[in-house]
Parts: structure tokens; sequence; C-alpha cells
């Protein structure tokens, strides 16, 4: 039992600290932990002040901030978009985020959230297709296989009893790669040639592409009845992967609406085509999937509680387990209103 | 000269990287160069992505997000007021900020923001000064002297010939305070028994209050032809310290008037008692201080362009003078597409 003082310091968390929890907690663990934090974050949703993430457009990317708060935390994440990084051996995605004590404002986090981004859409995703994909999925396809794959797949695995992993990507040293980190998970893996092949009889189609323009990965005739779509890629103004009359068939759950219809694949519908979000479907307030013959799609794009749910996590695991560094980023002061005097103090 | 490598490294800046700063740059030089630093980019004005802030309202406090970015950087301040806080020894307002390359979205500095926020209020109070109060001034009278009144007065004193220093503040402990930590400084400081006799013939007047209502600390009466005031505690909406009359009466100038109309005391008059936002006094669009006679009011409440100028200079000087700490809050890649491999990679 930690007391307040000590939860009261303020830590930093980087790359190797996640590494080092992951090591200690182990993956399959930490993302069961993490889908049941932002289980109960959603069942939560009225409890949380919500707005759409603020967003700085450029020719070439996008930097935004995703704030999310409620009485206890203020949470949030700077993460940037830059699709051309990854030709300057860059990563296009690269993430901070930060934990605040609501009551007092004083920050208690900083932690890298690059892979803590991976690993919530992971989560998030995974989190979903509890609700909306049929239960004893054993095939799971993924198209592109960047950045996000692995974490995609085992996120998804904590929830269904996946055997067979079918990918396809249109970079075949990203496929190559992909199979390299996979192989020891045990999966059956099965590289496709297309798009067409890789959707074949999976129950679970994850759509994970980076390209930056409307596109239709897969017609509604391409896929069996009862598939859960995991629409993860189209993330930003125009750029979407599946087809409308797909959407239209579809029963289609989304995280928060105003964000969803400006980056999600419903950019295309409008708010009639959305069925849910997904707090409705784990307040059990609408039911998800219905049937074995029903077509669901998680069409998801990001939000901000789902970093909230992560920083929350990772605060508490980091005092479990004493990891991170305490840096003086917050001024000590003997009087608060000696903030002048705090420059001629001794550190 | 560093090289671009060197640049690309990202930086932490703690309470004890700036104090040392301050020390190596020197109090007075350092807040030149953040006011030349502020001018500049002032004048830059249409280079900017500008937006009014992200706020998180709490019954008992703020809590804000404030973003503002050009094509080169990226530059966000976290920044919380929470008035109660003092009562419980904490600082009432406490920030961190970050600067990252527009170009490729990657973070270059996490910065502390509490001490820097009182920097750059300060200088930016006396950056609108230059072109708004009588540049011969030599008495200046501070309302309030909590965490930010020393601040402003060696803010000031860069610009003004300033020799006596009258003050006032509803705590005698704050005037204590101030009056100990001004006191290496030089000037002439009269303690006030009260605002009328505090404003007395002061040419410049810094209201700096805290109450969190609408109040009056003085009326047009009562302050002489020519003064300028420089209204730094209306921070939030409901929160005002001049008289309407006097804000009629007066040349106003606020930062950005989307922001001021929310939080300044123009939320008293709204956007035709605005006479110029502070970029077009330094472009020359409008003029400043026409005569010797006219009030003026620069009704400041913070933007996001100076916490951008700040971040700027820290990044700046922490590269030439080799402060900070460079800690690994961003994965590195050998190949940008395997991010799952970098939780297996040693540290």
């Amino acid at each position: 039992m930690k007391d307040f003082r000590e939860r009261d310091k303020m830590k930093i968390i980087d790359i190797n600290d996640i590494r080092k929890l992951i090591k200690i907690v182990g993956l399959e663990a930490f993302f069961k932990k993490l889908i049941a934090t932002l289980e109960t974050d959603f069942s939560r949703w009225d409890a949380f002040q919500k707005s759409p993430r603020h967003a700085t457009y450029y020719p070439h990317g996008v930097i935004e901030l995703m704030p999310c708060a409620d009485d206890r935390y203020h949470a949030f994440k700077y993460v940037s978009g830059h699709p051309g990084n990854t030709a300057q051996g860059k990563l296009s995605i690269v993430g901070i985020g930060q934990l605040s004590d609501a009551v007092t404002g004083y920050p208690l986090l900083l932690s890298e959230m690059t892979l803590l981004t991976a690993f919530r859409t992971a989560a998030t995703g995974a989190l979903a297709a509890k609700y909306l994909a049929k239960g004893n999925t054993q095939t799971l396809a993924i198209i592109g296989t960047g950045a996000q794959a692995e974490f995609q797949v085992l996120g998804f695995r904590t929830i269904f009893p996946l055997s067979t992993i079918r990918y396809f990507d249109i970079d075949a040293a990203a496929m190559a790669k992909f199979s390299r980190n996979m192989t020891p998970y045990g999966f059956e893996l099965i590289p496709c040639q297309s798009i067409q092949d890789t959707i074949g009889n999976a129950g679970i189609i994850i759509t994970a592409t980076a390209a930056k323009k409307q596109q239709v990965l897969f017609d509604l005739q391409a896929i069996a009845p009862g598939t859960h779509i995991h629409a993860m890629g189209g993330d930003c103004p125009g750029k979407t992967e599946l087809d409308l009359m797909l959407l239209d068939a579809a029963k289609v759950v989304v995280e928060f609406t105003p964000q969803a219809l400006i980056e999600g694949e419903v950019q295309q519908c409008g708010e009639s085509g959305i069925y849910a979000e997904l707090w409705e479907l784990i307040t059990q307030s609408k039911p998800g999937r219905e049937n074995d013959a029903e077509m669901t799609v998680f069409d998801s794009v990001g939000f901000a509680l789902e970093d909230y749910s992560t920083l929350r996590l990772i605060h508490e695991l980091a005092l479990e387990h004493c990891i991170g560094s305490e840096v003086p980023m917050l001024p000590e002061v003997h009087d608060p209103k000696d903030l002048f005097g705090v420059l001629s103090s001794s550190g």
C-alpha cells in the first residue's frame, strides 16, 4: 500500500520502462488488464468530459492532442501521424501521454505512448470484437502488416481461440517481418497473395492499411456472412478502406460519434449509418452481435478515453512494480506564493 | 554548430535545468532573449495555426491544453489553474510543455513550464507595454504580489527605467515575500495599505489578483492620464478585475481575440471594445500609444504562441549550453514497420 505522498510524485516512463513492465507482467496478462481497464472505463462513459481531438493538419501529416478527463484524472496524448516518415527510417506514428490529478492539476505521469498506442488500439479492437464477432472465431485475416499488425493479432488472441492467421501486405518485407515476429506464438501463419485470397473464410478481418486516400479493399460479396471487420486503418479525413455498400449492410459501431464522422469509415455514410457507440454495447444498452449471419464493423479511429485507460493502468502498474524515474518537472515550494524563490533555492 | 542528428534527439528539461540555465544566461539577459523571441514570432502571426485553448473545467479549477504550430514546430502546453491549491501548500498553476518537429512529428523537447509560464507571461506583458506604455516610466504599481509578481516587475524592468515599485496584496505574508525577493534588485520598494494608495502616480499598473470572480480593483477616476494597465489577473470565464467604464475609456489590446472574449476583461465589453491584437502593434499595422494622455490596457490571458516562443528559445539554449537530459521516450527502430520488435530488442 503506497501512501499519498508516494502517489503524488511525478513519474516518467520511457521505452525501456515499458519493455521492462511488459516483461514483468507478461504480454498476454498485460493485454488482459488493459482490455479489462478499457471495459471498466467505457462502462462509465457519462463520467467523462469528452471532446473530439485537437488536430493540426499539415500537407504531409497530422499532429493531434487527445484529452479526456473525469473527476479523478485528466489524461491526454500527443500523437503524430506522418506516413512519409517510413521512407526516412522513422516511425509514422509516435506518441507521448500525460496523466494528471484532476483534484490538484498536478501531473502524475509522463509516458511514452508509441508502443502504448499500438497496445491500446489492439485492446480496444479486441474489446469491441468481444461484443461483435463470433466467440468461437479461429481464423483471423489481417490486411496490412505494418507497425500495428502483431499487436492487433495478439490482442485479439486474448479474447478468441485463434489458431490461423491469414495475412497480406503490398510490401513483401513487411509480410516477412510479421511472419518472423509471430512465429514464436504458435499460430498457423498463412501468407496470402491478394486481399481476396486473405479474407477467404476468416471470421474476423482487420484492415490496417496506411494509404491516405479513399479506397475499397474488398467488396461486400467477397466476405462470408457473420464476418466481423475491425476497420482500424481509416483514421483521418478523406481516408477510408471499406465499400459504402458494405457499411450499409453491416452493423457499424464507433467509439465516439462526433470524431468517427470526421475520421472514420462513416465519413461515407454519416450518422444514420452508425448503429451504436462502443459503450452502449458494454453497458448492454444495445445488443452486440445478435446472430451468426450478421455482418459487423468496428469503425475504430482511436479515442482519448482509450489513452486515459492506458495511462491509468500504466500509473497503477508503475507504482506496483516500482517502474519509471522521478524527474523534478514540478517546483517544490515551501510557500506556494513564492515561485520566484524556486529560482534561487538549491535543487 | 550542432548537426541534424544532435538536434533530432529528445531532451527533457526539468526545474533544476531551468535554474541552471537562468544562472548561466543571467536573468535579465534571459528576459531580453525571451522578449525578442516573442517579438519575432508575433510579427509572423499569419504563419501560425492558432486556436483557442482546450479547457476542461472543474468546480475547483481548470486544466488547459494550449497548442500553436507553424511549418517548423508544433508546440503545446499543459497548464492547470487550481486556486484552492495554495491552501494545501501547492502551487495554483503548474505547467509542462512540449516542442515537436512539425516535419516528422517527433517530439524534440519536454520541459517544465511552471517557471517558464511566469517568465513568458511577464515577457509578453513587457513586450505589449513597450508599445503601449510611456517609454520613460519610472514608477510601477503592482496589485497582487503572488507567484507571478517578481517575474512581472523584472520583466518590465528590461524595457523601462523603473526605479520605484509600489505594491499591495490583501495577504501581508505575500507582501513580505515580495519585498524579500525584490530587495537585491535595487528598487525603491513602497509597500502600500490599499489599492488606491498603490496606484497613485504609477505610469504602469499591473493587476495580478487571483480572486475567481468579477471585481473592480479601481475606478477610472483613480488613475492618472497616460497610465498603462497590464491586466493579467483576469484569465477565466467570469473573472475580471477592471471597471467597464475604464475599458471603454482605454485603448484595449489583446493577444488573440477569440480567446480574450472568453477569458479576458473584454468579456465585459465584447469585440467592439478591442482596439487591436498585439501582433498588429508589433507589425505596425496599428499604432500603439499615440500621446502621453491616453489610457491603455493590455488585457492578457496568455496565448499558446507565447509558449511556442518560449519552448523554441529553451530548445535553442538547451542545445547551446548542453542542458537537459536525453530520455528514450521514442522507440529507435531499424525497420519503421517493426514497432513490435522494439519490445524484444535490448534497451
